[in-house]
């Protein structure tokens, strides 16, 4: 396998087995862009601080995370509680993320049905064949999204470079490895199609400005950083070919749930008649829920994410400055539902697809036909 | 006339002349919401450093210390080549706001025609009137603009209050006084309607969360600070009764120039059924131009602006952070067109209108039988 994303030119996943066996490292992405740091995981609630404050964050990733999680609380306790109790911890982590359910469910089938002696190691095996897993589930979104980017290159609206825009991180960090939204993206880089990425920055937690930014830039894609307010302005004026993002959640009938301002950009997208794709992997898909405005819960976080900016400081030091008036009160809404009819196609592991039910159910037969959704 | 708004009890406008009766007085907006500075301007270098580096915004605003400024390059050189020298210096600091050249031009104009001993009392005299015709706009969009929110409010959408959604700053700190957009809203306030206003942080320079938080709550009107990405979210969710934005250039069909970030509101507003209605004075409708997409040239300005943020420090001092990967290029456009066939209404101080060339010139029939431009 071609090893994908380097780190000042050395091959790193987002989250590994330490060397001790047991413990499990993943990358800070909260210190990114402007310090490199790895950290160690040894217990359970080094796992759930982990995805709770985000220094590992996307969906597929959050699901890798969870079931290695998994792996280090069954070290704690491998009994039917310990099970159990795994299971509820990480569950309540992060609401929104259908991979986290998708991967705890797996875990907790897997193990309840074995001695609990076996179940540590089995655990570890589990958890590494889902890293592995999401591994090959990028890389083959990537190929069936390079098909897409050929195209659109024969007519690329400007003479010097293929112009994708994209929102927040679903790149290499969002998960194990060669991320989802991007994946096509380094694809097509890797096959010399000059591409260009727009980066929202992706307020509040601006990780497109800090992630997508910086992963860009480690692999040598050429990308400009743009506030989210710029996308629709460079759609008018012919600076975009097409928008890729990923999702956190996506439902039967095609309905996107992505981070807050993705509906913004597919509106743009409608209104000037450019693509919107959704990269995607299968266990994304939620075959429970159809209509998203209307099912999908949003996660409300915190308003000192909106209040308040981290960054480094002319002394080199990371600081949180304060951006808004002492007492005015802030609402932070973390993702939007981007209804399918705004939605060009979706881009997932087994090939590119309408947003709609009967789209889906082609690629995914046996969990398309699963019983009518009322409506 | 009654006194509009406040800053700690006490009424200010955001320009005026000083005791010495030469120099002129504004409120340092780049401090806000932070610290609230006073910063005298002496010279007319010192007049366009404020217009340069915002220590003054707005369209009309600027306007109106376009006009000052005239006054202090007038004590400066009041000869034919001093007018025309301090035209095109003033000229010179912005492209894109029409209220500028409006203002500028008027002063060329009328001081032309006059002795050069008499240009500086004329000078003055011109640019408090000017001043004081803002202040009369703005009140009268007021009243224009309360009458709209007072049918919305008696079908609101939530039983708590008015949601209205505003983006950027056009508040009376955009103005000299009342605000253009926040102006129907102050109206609303002091005749008991129980608005809420959603307040779009505005990124790059966050003008929503640092001016129009800041005003708003100086003036006791409930509202919530958001990120740009949210607005759309809302508005899928019944949370917003009505979009209200300012404009920095409307053209004679309707089209409207404002901050960037505005046409994605606009959007959405659309595609929720929400009324989108824009707040404008007539100065700021440029006769010339009917198609904005193409012929409103847009301002680039300084990647800083996107690359870095400037917020309050824990320790209470004023920090400047870095929020992207060191040599990632940004861009950074200032502003965008949003089409008149998304725009639900003008609300100018004549009444209000149709986003079109026919509702504008209902409204402004000495100007709007110019020649019809050729398409």
């Amino acid at each position: 396998m071609l090893l994908s994303m380097n780190v000042d030119g050395k091959h790193y996943r987002t989250i590994w087995l330490g060397s001790d066996g047991s413990s499990v490292e993943v990358i800070d992405q909260t210190k990114l862009p402007h310090e490199f740091v790895i950290l160690k995981l040894t217990t359970l609630e080094d796992a759930i601080r982990a995805i709770k404050t985000m220094v590992v964050r996307g969906a597929p990733l959050i699901g890798a995370t969870a079931a290695y999680g998994f792996c280090l609380g069954m070290c704690e306790d491998a009994s039917d509680e310990g099970i159990e109790r795994t299971y509820s911890a990480l569950l309540a982590t992060r609401p929104t993320a259908v991979n986290l359910q998708w991967a705890l469910q797996k875990m907790r089938d897997e193990l309840s049905g074995i001695e609990s002696s076996q179940r540590v190691e089995k655990a570890y095996a589990l958890a590494s064949a889902i890293a592995d897993e999401d591994v090959a589930i990028n890389e083959s979104i990537g190929k069936h999204g390079l098909g897409l980017l050929k195209d659109l290159n024969e007519r690329r609206r400007q003479p010097e470079c293929l112009n994708i825009l994209t929102h927040c991180n679903a790149g290499w960090l969002a998960t194990v490895d060669w991320g989802t939204a991007l994946s096509p993206i380094y694809a097509a880089h890797n096959e010399g199609i000059p591409v260009h990425v727009w980066v929202d920055e992706t307020r509040p937690r601006n990780q497109g400005a800090s992630l997508t930014a910086w992963e860009l830039g480690q692999h040598g894609v050429a990308h400009t950083v743009i506030a989210d307010n710029v996308g629709g302005h460079l759609m008018q004026h012919d600076m975009v070919d097409c928008v890729i993002t990923g999702t956190d959640r996506t439902t039967c009938a095609g309905d996107v749930c992505n981070k807050i301002g993705t509906y913004l950009k597919a509106l743009a997208a409608r209104d000037n008649d450019v693509p919107f794709y959704v990269g995607l992997p299968g266990p994304t898909i939620d075959w429970t829920i159809q209509d998203g405005v209307r099912d999908i819960p949003i996660e409300q976080r915190d308003a000192m994410e909106v209040s308040h900016i981290t960054g480094r400081a002319a002394d080199g030091s990371i600081q949180s400055v304060q951006l808004i008036p002492e007492g005015s009160p802030v609402r932070n809404d973390a993702f939007d539902v981007t209804p399918r009819r705004l939605v060009t196609g979706l881009i997932t592991e087994r090939g590119v697809c309408e947003a709609s039910p009967e789209g889906l159910a082609t690629l995914y037969p046996e969990l398309g036909n699963a019983p009518a959704p009322t409506l």
